[in-house]
């Protein structure tokens, strides 16, 4: 549906917009990236190692509280990350669509370790029990939807409220519904069949 | 991967998961269907019309609160629905995945009116603004993930605790990672491959 450079694009207004939920509720932001790249405001951390190694490495040298927040959460606001940041618990785990795991919050991050991929969501629960770590899971749709489908783009236009809601209009995307079904159309495409 | 007779048993366990979740909060549910069907504990309402016309129609003859809630949603619990019936708001709604309207909860029924099927949600809110009336939308992905395809089993093998998610255990569907992805596969058709 969208060509690399959109897709990039894309990727950076989605990361912009979990950036500004991010800030809404007072934290400070680190991105943990594969390259560099030009931001206004943002720290960015690139090293040679995958997910899990790098944050893994991340939680011994961590003190104080700590919020693991995916960057494909375009829906993501302040008001959902309140609801997270207010756990009693040891920990609060936002299950991601599919089995993931979309936002982990961690009051005493030396005690957990990552796990992603899979079925992450089941083990990072399991881990925080090995650990004796009391957790809630929560009930968040705008922080469940992450977006790796073509369908998942109808959240954003129907939900969101950002930058990357903006780019997809931008880019001529809109709703339509087919068969009963609320899909997505590009606008270029629907001129092509006229 | 249903047989029919295992849909429609399939049907009932969730709608039985949503009656326990309604009656969780002490609601006193009245079953709007298509047909009438043995049911242990449930009044049923059968009407000669279709959704909307059947929902506009008990409006008028509706004293006090009314809450509407699709019987495709076994994740709900109590805790979900209290959080829709806390709203301070004259209306409360939660989208359902794909632009429908799982969930709507209204103080002064007569002032609204339903618009089922097509992106129902935007419809829904548009009405509510028309009308006059203040709503929140409620973000829960245990409401919103209603059950249409494949891929929301997954959701429910993961998340479900009630009778739908041990009828599909019983049926022999188990959880299984495939190029990372997540998703659900039925014991004897792995048994078949091996």
């Amino acid at each position: 549906m969208l060509t690399r450079e959109e897709r990039e694009s894309f990727a950076r207004a989605m990361l912009m917009d979990v950036n500004s939920a991010v800030r809404d509720v007072n934290c400070s932001p680190v991105v943990i990236g594969t390259e560099l790249f030009d931001s206004e405001d943002i720290q960015i951390t690139v090293r040679d190692a995958d997910l899990n190694q790098t944050l893994n490495s991340l939680l011994p040298e961590t003190t104080g509280e700590l919020l693991i927040i995916m960057a494909d959460l375009p829906l993501a606001d302040g008001e959902s990350l309140k609801r997270v940041l207010a756990t009693k618990k040891d920990m609060a785990i936002v299950p991601g669509r599919g089995g993931g795991t979309n936002v982990i919050y961690l009051k005493e991050p030396k005690r957990f370790h990552f796990d992603y991929y899979g079925m992450s969501f089941l083990k990072h629960v399991k881990i925080a029990g090995d650990a004796g770590l009391s957790y809630d899971v929560v009930d968040s749709f705008r922080l469940h939807t992450d977006i790796d489908e073509k369908e998942d783009l109808v959240e954003l236009l129907i939900h969101g409220t950002g930058r990357s809601r903006a780019y997809l209009e931008d880019l001529g995307f809109v709703l339509s519904v087919d068969k009963g079904r609320v899909g997505i159309s590009r606008k270029k495409d629907l001129a092509k069949t006229d």
